[in-house]
């Protein structure tokens, strides 16, 4: 799915863009199209590899740049120019920051207006107040509550509610997509590098795709991806004052009690449930069929069809017989 | 009390009913005016009845008909005419369906406008771009906050404050309530029957009522009752971002620390206190004068006087005594 | 720092407050000018002391009043006179509020109009429909998102963002803070005196102050202080739907994730990393360079340097070998 939210910004030149960031020229006069993670960057992109887990990924990429350092450069194929970097992760951020500057930031969408100045006027059922920003898409039989602001680029599908006081950007919502009042939706993610006296944002230039049939409870944040998407599968209702990382996926089928919350870029099966104020921890895999007991702290990852209780999460018989 | 939030388009004849839902028609010409649950049922209304929990009730009930199966419905007395279905809560949830068209979806409500443009501009203290829908009622000496929306038929006692960015609906506040900013209260609660592709959501005909002189923190959600009333006590306080679900009954004098959640229809006492982070999972009792410490985690129901701690939460001097 | 949010109306004489809140006069005609707590309190103040926690403070206080027991008096200096109540924090409650009147409810500010009325319509970026109190101080290069509402007094710095939906009162931030939409930040702190029927509300004097380069994340709430600020330190980052209680102090480059919650009083150090749904107690005091991992729930002060985990959190390493 083509990203419609944030604008790139190049080619540039390869020494160009390490000139921009104090790096050594390379004297190579060489276009740069864009950055992408080692797996789907294409020829004439630069991508990023900081950590031996990706080696597999980093062998076979196709991008003709890699950010990275002495002890990894060796593994890239020769078809891609290692670019060395004390700090990877603040390079690839600059870098990123150069093809999309307005991803590190949120301001709010000054290209909004009244929807009653729109075609929408007419297409949808409107409450008051309603703020729309330039080239929002809005399917057939949708309904939209007082106070709400779509900002540009959104693609709404068919059949779909937004409630009062909901503000969403930089997200797609299938068909039949309900989101209850007061959700905060496609903001960026809570993505940084720490620094003394001055953090600095990691752009967030993913977007919240959210499938046919999702319920999305009130007060509800969901932030968008960093470089990939945050996912909500078909038919997944969350109830109430849930947080959802970026990069965060949710399978099909999953029923998300209250004040649940997901850490970053966790991986959730389809028809998974999880009870109310349960905490999943980030980078985990939840397999599908998963029942997690509300109050759960997940930090390890979970197979398919398993059952568990506690925190630290573990097999609900050997929580129940543990605390019998 | 009676409720004035879904108009009961009813009374239907039993076998246009039967006919709507796909189910055999039985050749009666017998109108049934409501449908309520086994014990409020009088005659002329239909019931339900899916589990020996409520055999008791089940004898004694008033109701004409009843939705149920073939190993239950030996149970209902003579007069009351069993419906048999193979999926008596999906029945059960077509049919009030039938009688209360709009409890299934929560669209925001089209009636508001200005409470400029009413007959409230003069009576009450009020903040900027407040919209009120029709028929609502407002006590004396109540103050309202900016870009508040209250929807049709809300009732608001004496003295009472709504903060700013609140949205109230399907609720009725007593005397001297204080709802502080942004709280959702009265939306229809997480209630549906999961189905693979497509959730099928239950109908939401309760209300929220709140006692007098209670106190409603920050960005709190309270969702109106299913068939019952979602209840909050006499001056009971909830701090910020506690979120409680449809059915939950809270007594008198509670105490209740921010980020507290209630899983559905558990019943809490008079002079209960909750500590930050708690959790109570559903269809449970808290006694009178219980204490709940903080980040608790509640599956079990709670006697009178109790002091409790931990997840599960268990008598606080044997919690602090395991973990010396 | 002076606090421009709470009109001190005094001084008053000393048996007018004694004969308002129905206690005995002393026959004095000296002046109250203030209420202050034992240590800040100076010539010519009012001043309470209800534990002998405190003794230390009282035997140096300068206060020319001070609201304590029989039991404790004699521990206060000649110079302070006594003042003799059988409910210490009421009577300090009462006289309060006579000094500071709009101190117990937080009504919205009804001095505020539309930003677009005010010289801010040319100096701020600024989304549609904001809202804008009087005396309201904003610095260069702001930006302030849709429906937003600034009460008066507040100060924003240089560089900074509001979001959408933001609720901003009784604070004052500096440079280069961002305020993500939807948060509620500076409604008064719950506390109150519990009593049956009606609990009685304390009044809430303090600020917010939010140091230089802080982002608070989506929906978080922070309330303000009670006699002290609450108060959150430089370059210190919130995730969303955080919870802060009054009085809490944060130091500065902490790092805390989403739908953490801190109750009253707590002191937090620097360089403090806090996962997800983690809690902090009331009154405690949390170290330099602590890393609480997600989930926890800290009941206890934590040393400089410490990792912990749990429920009750304990020493990192310990949870991890107990929970193999």
């Amino acid at each position: 799915m083509s990203n419609p939210f944030f604008n790139n910004t190049g080619p540039y030149k390869i020494d160009f863009l390490l000139e921009k960031i104090d790096l050594k020229i390379i004297n190579k006069d060489i276009n740069v199209t864009d950055i992408k993670d080692l797996f789907t960057a294409s020829n004439g992109n630069i991508t990023f590899f900081h950590s031996r887990k990706y080696s597999e990924f980093a062998k076979k990429t196709k991008a003709s740049f890699c950010i990275t350092n002495s002890s990894l450069k060796h593994l890239l194929p020769k078809s891609c120019i290692p670019i060395i970097s004390d700090n990877i992760l603040f390079t690839t951020s600059k870098i990123t920051e150069i093809f999309y500057p307005d991803s590190v930031n949120d301001n709010f969408d000054d290209t909004v207006q009244n929807i009653e100045k729109t075609k929408y006027k007419e297409k949808v059922k409107l409450g008051k107040n309603i703020l729309i920003g330039n080239n929002v898409k809005i399917g057939q039989n949708c309904s939209i509550g007082h106070n709400t602001i779509i900002e540009k680029n959104v693609e709404i599908g068919d059949n779909c509610s937004l409630g009062s006081n909901v503000i969403i950007r930089n997200s797609i919502l299938k068909n039949n997509v309900h989101v209850l009042d007061g959700c905060v939706i496609g903001k960026k993610g809570f993505g940084f590098l720490p620094s003394q006296n001055k953090n600095i944002r990691y752009p967030q230039i993913g977007m919240v795709l959210i499938g046919d049939n999702c319920e999305i409870g009130c007060n509800s944040t969901i932030d968008r991806g960093s470089l990939s998407d945050t996912i909500i599968g078909r038919n997944t209702f969350l109830d109430n004052q849930i947080h959802i990382a970026h990069n965060v996926k949710i399978g099909d089928n999953c029923i998300i009690a209250g004040q649940v919350g997901f850490a970053g870029s966790s991986i959730i099966g389809d028809n998974v449930m999880i009870g109310g104020q349960a905490g999943v921890s980030g980078h985990l895999k939840i397999g599908n069929n998963v029942h997690i007991a509300g109050g759960s702290g997940v930090i390890k990852s979970i197979s398919d069809n398993s059952k568990v209780m506690g925190y630290p999460a573990k097999e609900l018989k050997k929580f129940l017989k543990d605390n019998k």
